[in-house]
């Protein structure tokens, strides 16, 4: 996607000296663009934990470029069991994480060690490569159901929670994947973004990352979307996903199951979309057995904005005697979703719509 | 309630001259703690407008002040429709506020103008005192439906979204009466409060009052609750209204429908607690009939906290290029609400249980 007229995705390789890998600060956004130089596996960990990296595909390629910056310092089978448990470690609940960790343990498992840097590099490049192509056809697969409900003279309103644009992956995004096909095939789409409160990726990045490419948006509280719904001002809900079960639970941002309560009230389509590497076949009992991280809770009693001086500025917004949690993620049981959009299309959130898609899929344990 | 060993109502006339109307000024709490002056029907408007009170129940009282205050400046029949009109106006969603206004109107009409100024603040100050009568009954009704839940050694978690607590009425509060009469009578109770975005009620007042008052509670991003509930970390929600029609409907905070939905598909008890003037009996489909006020897009793009430095500050959290909605108020269904708490006990939220509470009520229109 462009920034500025600028082509970027969200991770890369750095042209001039072919190995550091470079991200944009996301903790710095929208306010200042800042483009970091990550020389190490440790480097990557801290910009995962830290979610200047974050969104489940952009964590699970970030991951596979830390393991061939730990090859280039010690290519070994121990630093490469190593650094796959360190990175695996760095967040709880996307899956994506440890699936492009154990992509990368399988391949260089059956590497030389004096091989593993460049089939390292090429493993995550391919990763990085193969997230573009999935985004691209979620876009298209998901601009049908925009078209939907395209009508002359009306634009179709689509709600969405967090983030799940392009800087949640490499590029295109997810859930606003379609939102960017309907928007250049000419559809006039609406964006309510979610504020998604409490690190407000929806106004930081969501917000951002329309205004950029020039898609009509509005940003709401995250308590305003069933109000929104119970007047027809919403026509479908999008949102991603950091992990899936095997019968179609999906974990998502803190408060998406309440958005997706408030769509099953209203008759109003709840979509989910994520690529196949989102997918945790193992599980099945999303609200049992998805582990839920829970951040810091300053994350909740401070807020960063601009200053009317123009500075970046962080003010605390909640009593100091006063404690907080901050749950990260929720889980959205499948019978309130209509379905996912995939990179090989649409089906039904259960085992039967997961497996007509994914027939190759292992059998769950 | 007590500030510091203090105690202070939400309004009050001032001792020392015995006309002004003193308030504490919400929009500076929990960083200051001021009590304003108010000497004219103006004011009082303007305080209502900018929320420096707010509160269904404490609009209402506050209202009927502005209407005392109004008198002494012109004690015609002209003057008093006028004042009605104007204080009226100054939020739609409340209706407290026209209930408020209304019994003043009926109480001067029918008095001389020599004597209104006396029948007025007469009248404001029985509003004031049958409030804070009403909401400890609002209390002792409360307190059993948590008592109902309490057993030895474990804490009984409540669920509250935005401040109906003492800060919202002239004392006691709505959904906070029956929380301060549990941890009075010795169960241990803990209070999960909504931050309530934009405008961080919970966080800002909630916080401020349960913690001046030593009860157990935490912060949470109002996405938060679905996943608490989901876990049987919440064992009943009790919110205030704003407005409640005859039907059961109510309209309270925007999100509040959102926590209901979460509490309905979960089974855990959602409680609205409120005096009978917020009963609007003209109306029944709340959804469609309630007027739901929509708020400036700063209170949403703008957050005010304390700084590093100490000083209370203000910053931009949505890029400049995007747009915000801002609705206030959203309206929870009677089907999804166990009930109401009133004054003088609970009922079912449908119009059997309200007119079985208030018989009296007039019929609708």
């Amino acid at each position: 996607m462009k920034i500025d007229g600028i082509p970027y995705r969200s991770v890369w390789v750095d042209s001039a000296n072919g190995w550091q890998v470079r991200i944009i600060d996301q903790t710095k956004l929208p306010w200042s663009f800042e483009i970091l130089r990550l020389s190490s596996a440790a480097e990557v960990a801290h910009a995962i934990r830290s979610m200047q990296v974050r969104g489940a595909p952009l964590i699970g390629a970030a991951a596979a470029y830390g393991v061939a910056l730990a090859m280039r310092a010690d290519s070994s089978t121990e630093a490469l069991e190593q650094v796959a448990a360190m990175l695996a470690a760095t967040r709880p609940t996307a899956v994506n994480l440890r699936w492009a960790i154990e992509r990368m343990l399988t391949r260089l498992r059956n590497t030389r060690a004096a091989d593993r840097v460049a089939a390292a590099y090429a493993e995550a490049q391919a990763i990085a490569d193969e997230d573009v192509e999935q985004n691209a056809a979620i876009g298209r697969h998901g601009l049908k159901l925009i078209e939907a409900h395209a009508r002359p003279g009306r634009k179709v309103n689509v709600l969405t929670h967090c983030n799940a644009g392009w800087l949640a992956t490499v590029d295109w995004g997810t859930a606003l994947s379609p939102v960017y096909a309907a928007h250049d095939a000419g559809i006039e789409v609406h964006v309510w973004v979610d504020e998604t409160r409490p690190r407000n990726q929806g106004a930081s990045l969501t917000a951002f990352e329309l205004g950029k490419h020039g898609v009509a948006h509005t940003v709401i509280a995250d308590n305003a979307g069933g109000h929104l719904m119970q007047h027809g001002e919403v026509d479908l809900c999008i949102v991603g996903a950091d992990r899936v079960t095997a019968a179609g639970d999906a974990a998502n941002k803190i408060g998406t199951y309440l958005k997706a309560l408030a769509a099953r009230d209203n008759d109003v389509p709840f979509w989910v979309a994520m690529p196949s590497s989102t997918i945790d076949w193992r599980l099945r009992d999303g609200v049992a057995d998805i582990p839920i991280e829970q951040r810091a809770a300053t994350e909740l009693t401070t807020v960063t904005g601009r200053a009317m001086d123009g500075s970046v500025t962080t003010v605390r917004v909640v009593p100091s005697g006063s404690g907080a949690a901050n749950p990260a993620f929720d889980v959205t049981p499948a019978r309130l979703l209509s379905g996912f959009i995939t990179e090989r299309g649409t089906c039904e959130a259960s085992d039967a719509g997961l497996r007509s898609l994914f027939p190759e899929a292992a059998t769950p344990h």
